[in-house]
Parts: structure tokens; sequence; C-alpha cells
């Protein structure tokens, strides 16, 4: 199972997550393209740490809103998209070549991630931006969205992505940030999810329901102050359930 | 001869320039990258246009100040100065490719212009990082520059440039934009000075000093309220000269 | 009849409408506040030049959209934009004072303008919020829009606006820009749209329908590149007509 | 002896320092503008805990430079240094009494405070735009620098201010920050630098000259990891030293 998290997200004097600290413990970096959060300096020098440890590299472009961590939705036209994806998957691509790396994929962050899961006409769009650049280069979605059965259906490569550290509602979505109970605090609860998933595709929804999750990789937010507990937690029952930890293992 | 100018920097609902009545009559177009200018749907269009008109296309990083346009000076650290070249080249590297074309060259824009012409300690910093992105592409620097005669020592590809529409100072720098007739807005002028460095490497500085100056390419500013003028006037100069438009040529 | 207009929306070296020359034009002046356009540079000399002609001084808050001139629509939460407000009408009347005048009125721009004209939830928070500031401070709203009557029913003090140079839907809301026609481009039709709210109350749909729309202030827009024609198109018609210029009158 | 703080600093999801913890131990804040630091929820939040507390509001306006934290120096000219002292001077004035609070003094930030200390005709500027909010409005900068003699040779009024946890040269200047030791991290150093100044009027420098310095304010630094320790044992030494806190005490 594929581990991976947001990470290059700080902007300047203004520092978010604990980089460092969650390298280590992860499989692919979503590495920030300055949108949302992640000034060029940051984006560089994560890439070199990625490189590092040998964890994957996937741009993570924003809307272009710093001051609401592209966290607000957008009302963006089709070539506002297109261009702002081209504009920062290039940018992170570019540096990540410099640097002797390249692209493993690309995932959408914040309330675009959720856009494009919900919205297929924005899928649509972002699916054909990405052929501009690549074909082959894979899309991290939300495992069972609209938009993940698009591209199956169109035969473009996806990776489907459940969360360590967000409750789901019972239809599958995430619960909003702006609910109580919306992220997963405690290390053995986002563990257990995670094993879950892992073994037997399923997930228990903050309503009880059971859900069926095909997941290639999870997400742990790097911003979640238990993110360092979680990744340990992590690690102790993959090992105790002899679960292999990377993509496509 | 070649014919160079600014394009592609305005910036949302903010205009600048008239490039599309500027492409055709020139043969290289610097194209902005997002930080003095230039959002990520303007560059497109600009990048479109460019290849639709096979103009030569160079990546034109500035300084991350949008309120100055690039034209205030910034103490900049090393690592600042090679991680904001690498994000906005890739940028435009990136998008250029996703359209089919590719970048010729670079060419830095406003007061790090100006900063890379005088500071060789600066310029070494950017030819480092360029040859991070690739050695062979050439950098565009002020004819008769330190930053020139430092990359023709160290075999590094440079494109030796001269303004058509700026007044030079006696000891061969640009004049200040904050200084009186710092810019030409007499098209005949501006042309005359353009025929006199295709034709004799030479220019008369605003003091009366002759300056011997061997130029590769020519700059015309698309925000100099007569560039369409100045444009006409060099072509018809050129025709009666038999000067031929275009890099190498 | 008041004429009003945003003014003082240039940034830097990108410039917005032709203020200087509207300026003898127009009674009342809507002046940017830095976020969906205008830099304090361009802030300061725009509120020199309104005190100097004599002309009322609006604040002029948008959407923290550079990029989309605030005219793309943004979830934001109440807190955020009880702040955004406090903020934008601060600086710009601090500024004011600065130069011995006064702010008479607030008028929000764009999509923000928009989102209070139809959502009453949103007029609620403003007008909550403007009361922070002083409670007879008038905001200027869509006249007969569901923001007008809500300030009415509270008894706070309120401009009501209607527009030359944008046409109106048979429900009495503004065309969204995105439609071919929204904007008004025939100085002659502008004027007589403004004549007819002055004398008449009254003003003819795209589809046909007569609206019934009592408007105290007239709104033209300085980046219509007719903004200028359309002005003296009124004033003409004004004199024929024997309409008085000017907030109140 | 008033103990002064950077605080409101944050933006959007972007935190800086611990304003929460350090309110209880100042009695001077320097709330953030927006330009260096500090969005308007961040900024209207603070101004509310600073007023809950009894601490005093000083604006805190800085560089237009969120990436650069306001932290390089840029070369604007006195009409850009005008307008954006008013523009956030005002912002935070009009903030502060839609509260009900009032403005106790101005103090610049980062790079732009240390130009106003030792260049004195930016800091003529920085004195006329401040008799343009008001003549009485005190200045806080650098105790014994060249723009404190000023003010006081004008008869303007100033703040002298000393750092609890900065080294200074020999000369007086504070030690720039790309030094190492430039910051004091010690809590219990801080604690005997701001004791001896408020009973010797006294400092060590770095290079162990004994600098005279007549302080009215001392700093502490919110972003410093030991800022809680730092004010906590500057409070035990005032309560065995018998020195009063607050300002003008």
């Amino acid at each position: 199972m594929d581990i991976n998290c947001d990470m290059g997200e700080s902007y300047g004097n203004f520092k978010i997550g604990n980089d460092a600290a969650v390298f280590p413990y992860i499989t692919s970096s979503n590495i920030a393209c300055g949108f949302h959060g992640g000034d060029p300096v940051h984006i560089r020098k994560t890439v070199s740490m990625a490189l590092e440890y040998g964890v994957r590299i996937g741009a993570h472009p924003g809307y272009p809103d710093l001051a609401g961590f592209g966290r607000r939705d957008m009302e963006l036209s089709e070539t506002e998209i297109e261009a702002m994806l081209l504009y920062q998957i290039s940018a992170l691509q570019g540096m990540t070549q410099s640097l002797g790396g390249s692209l493993s994929y690309v995932k959408p962050h914040g309330a675009f991630y959720n856009r494009i899961a919900r919205d297929t006409e924005v899928a649509k769009v972002v699916f054909k931006t990405m052929d501009l650049l690549s074909p082959s280069l894979p899309l991290m979605v939300l495992a069972g969205s609209p938009a993940e059965t698009l591209a199956r259906e169109k035969g473009r490569p996806v990776i489907a992505e459940a969360f360590a550290d967000r409750r789901y509602e019972g239809d599958g979505q995430l619960m909003s940030r702006k609910k109580e109970g919306a992220v997963i605090h405690q290390a053995e609860q986002a563990a257990r999810q995670v094993v879950s998933l892992a073994l037997h595709h399923q997930l228990t929804a903050a309503n009880g329901t059971r859900l069926h999750i095909q997941a290639q990789s999870v997400c742990i937010h790097g911003d979640n102050p238990q993110a360092i507990e979680i990744l340990q937690a992590i690690d102790e029952r993959f090992a105790t359930e002899g679960i292999q930890k990377g993509y496509g293992s």
C-alpha cells in the first residue's frame, strides 16, 4: 500500500507541517506548486528531500488562493483551470527534472480535489489538460468517485486514493473540514482505517455505514499534529499484518 | 537581426501591451512567467500566438513583485534566485512543450536583468542555475556587459542584446527609467538606432559618446505606446538597407 | 441624479480605465481598496483627484482575488467577509481622512456586489459589519434587490443604484458579463437608459420587459472603452431634459 | 518598562508565533497590517485579544513582500513608502476603532524598520506621512538610532526601543539575522539584558562593548521558540528587582 502526504507547503517564513520528520515514513509525496502554498525555495528543498529518501514525487496543484490555502471553492472557467494546471505541473516537473528526478503522478489539492471528485465536467477538463502534458501521467483521485469511474471508462491512468486521517460520509464523500470530527487525531484509529483499507478494501463511515473502497494509495495530512504518531502506528500495524508499503506493492 | 519584445505580461483583467498587433513584426518573444506579470491564461494564449506566428519563444522570468512589475531591485539570496529561476523557466517550458513548441532562450526581466548585467556574482548564480535545466539554453544579456564577458569566458551560450527604444549612458549601461529621455518614443530615431546596430555595431549614447555594441538581438518594449510605429519603421529601414530579420540571420 | 464610476483600480504598472478623463463627468467615485485592484499609490492619487474635483468618495471593497479582478464568486465564511470589509473600508477611510476628506458611502465590487444583491444572508453580514464602522454610512446596492428591501426594513441607509452601460434580465438582475450584450457600448443607448431612469424610473430589460427601477445613483464602468462618450452623451441629454447631476439632486 | 511583541502575523492556514500564550505577558502588541503577514481575519482576532487583555495596540506596517516576510530590503520611492504606510496604518486603525479601541503607536517591521533606523531620508518620509494621519501618534524606533535623534530634534513623539532577544553590534546596530548568534535563545540571558536596560540603560554588544541605551520599550519576538520562557524569566527578574511592567512606568 502506498502512503502519501502533502509536502512542501511552507511559504517563506510561514511553516506548514514537519516535512523532515514525515519523509522517512511515506512512499509518495504530493509537492505543492506555489498557488495554495509552497514558494520556489521550499518546493526545491522538498523535491531534493524526496529524491534523497527515494520517495515518489507528485505535483500537487491547487486553486490560486494562498490566503485560503486552496480550501475555498472557486468558480473558474475551463480556460482558467486548464492554464493553472499546465503552469503548476510544469513548474514542478521542470524543477524535479533539474534535480535528476521525474514526476510520478499529479494530485490536485483541497477544494480543487473535492470539486474534481464530484463534478465530472471539471474532471473532464483536468484529464484533457493532463493529456497535453503526458497521457501516461496518472491523476490521483478519490477512490470510488465519479472521477475515478470516468477515468477507468476512458482508459486514463488514475491512482485511487483513500484517507487515513479523515472521516467519510455514508455516501463515500469526505466529511467537510467544517464539521466536527472530520479529521481523525487518534493514531490507532487512523492506523486501523488504513489496515482495513489494505486488507479488506473496507472503511466505516461516520454514520456507521460499511463502505467498500478499493484504494491504491492512502493519504496522511502533514498538518495533522498527530501525523508522525499516525505514521508510526501504521508502520507497526503493517509489520504485524505483513502489509508492504509502497506504490504497486 | 533578431527583433524581440516582452509579451504575455497581462494579468487577469489588467492588460499590458498589445501582443496581437506586435507579433507580426517580431522574431523572438520574451514571455512573462507569472512573477512580475503574466497569469497562466495569458501565458498560455501568448505561447499559442508565438507558435502560430512562428516566433521564437524565450522565458522571461522576473523578481516576485507584481505590484512593482519587477522593476524594483530586491535583495535575494543565492538560494532564492536559483529557485525562482527554476520555477519560472520550468513553468514556461512545460506550457510551451504542452502546445508542441520548445524554449529557445531565457531573458531575465527588469531590475533582475539589470542586476545580472552589472553584478557578476548574480550572473554566476544564474548561469549555474540554467545549467541545471539545460547547458545549451542561451541566456539573453545586455551586449557588452560583464555578464556577456563572463559567459564567453566560460563557453556558456548567450545572446547579446541591444535596445531599440532605450537610451544608453556613456558607459554602455541603459539609462535608468527614472531619468527623462530614458525611453525613445520617436519611431524614426529608434529605427535609426537599430539599423546602426545591425550595420555598424554602433550606437550613440545620450551624452554623444559613440558606443561599439555587437548585438544579435534588438529589443522593443511592448508597453511603449509607439511600439507598432517603431516596428513598422524598422521594417521599412531593413527593407531599404537589405537587412534580414530573424535570429542568426 | 448621481453618476458614479469605479476608480483607482490600476495596480502598479497595470493600468485600468482612464480616471483623469472620467473625473470631470462624475459626481461619485467608487475607489478600489487593494483587493480586486488598486495599489496604495493609485488609491492615494485617486482620492486626491476626487477631492480636487469635488467628487464624492465611496470605498469599493472586493473579493481578495487580484487575478480574477474580484469578478469570480468565492465561498467566504461570515468571519472572512466581516474582516475583509473592515480592513478594506478602514484603509480607504484613513487614506481619505489623511488628505482632508471623508467617506460618503461604500459600494461592494463585482462578484461580491452581485452576491449581496441576491443573497440576503450575506447582505445581513455586510450591514452588521458596516454598523461596526458607522451606522450612518450608506451601502450602495442594486436598486430593487432583496438587499435594498432588507435595508429599508431595518432602517439602514442605502443608495439604490442602476447601471447605465449594463443590460438587465427580465427579473431585474444584471445580465452576466459572460453573456453577449451584457455591456452597452453605444453612448446614445446608455444615455437614453439613464434619462429613462431619472425621469420615469423605468428601464427596458434585454427581453423587452419594462422594469420599474427607483435609483438614486447610476453607474458607468470606467473600463468600458466608450465610457467618456457615454458620459458626454448623458451630459447632453441631462442638459436638454433639465436633469441635475449630483447625489440627492 | 514596556514589553512589546509582534502579533497577528499569521496568514490564513499559515501560523506564526503563539499569540494566545504571549498576550498575558506583554504590555504592547505590534499588530501586522497585511503586507508582510497578517490577513484580515487574524488581524481582527488579534485586535480583539489585545483589547481583552488591556494590551496597547500598535500598527506594524511592513514592506509588500509576503514571501520574504518583509525581511528583504526593497528600493521603494518616496511616494510608494508614503502610500503603503497610509494604507496599512489606516487599515489597522479602522479595525481597532470598529472594536472600540484606538492605536497607541506605529512600529515599522523588519527590513523597513532597519532601513528607517539607519537612513534618515526614509525616516523623514515616514515622519511626514505619520503627520498626515496624526502628529501625536508616536513612532517606535531603534533606541539611539539617527531616526530617534531626528525625531527628538523635530519634536516628533517617538518610543525608543531595545531588544530582549537580539544581539547588538558594537556600533549599536542590531546584528543581522544572517549572522550566527543574532537571536538570543537563552531565557536567562535575555532577561538579564532587559533588566540591565531597565535599571542601568546599558547592554553588552556581541563584541563586548558596553552600550548606553535609553529605551522606553523592549521587544521580544513571538516567533522565537523560547518567547514564553523569556517572558516568564523577565517577569521573575522584574518581580525580584521591583521593576514595573507597562508603558510610561
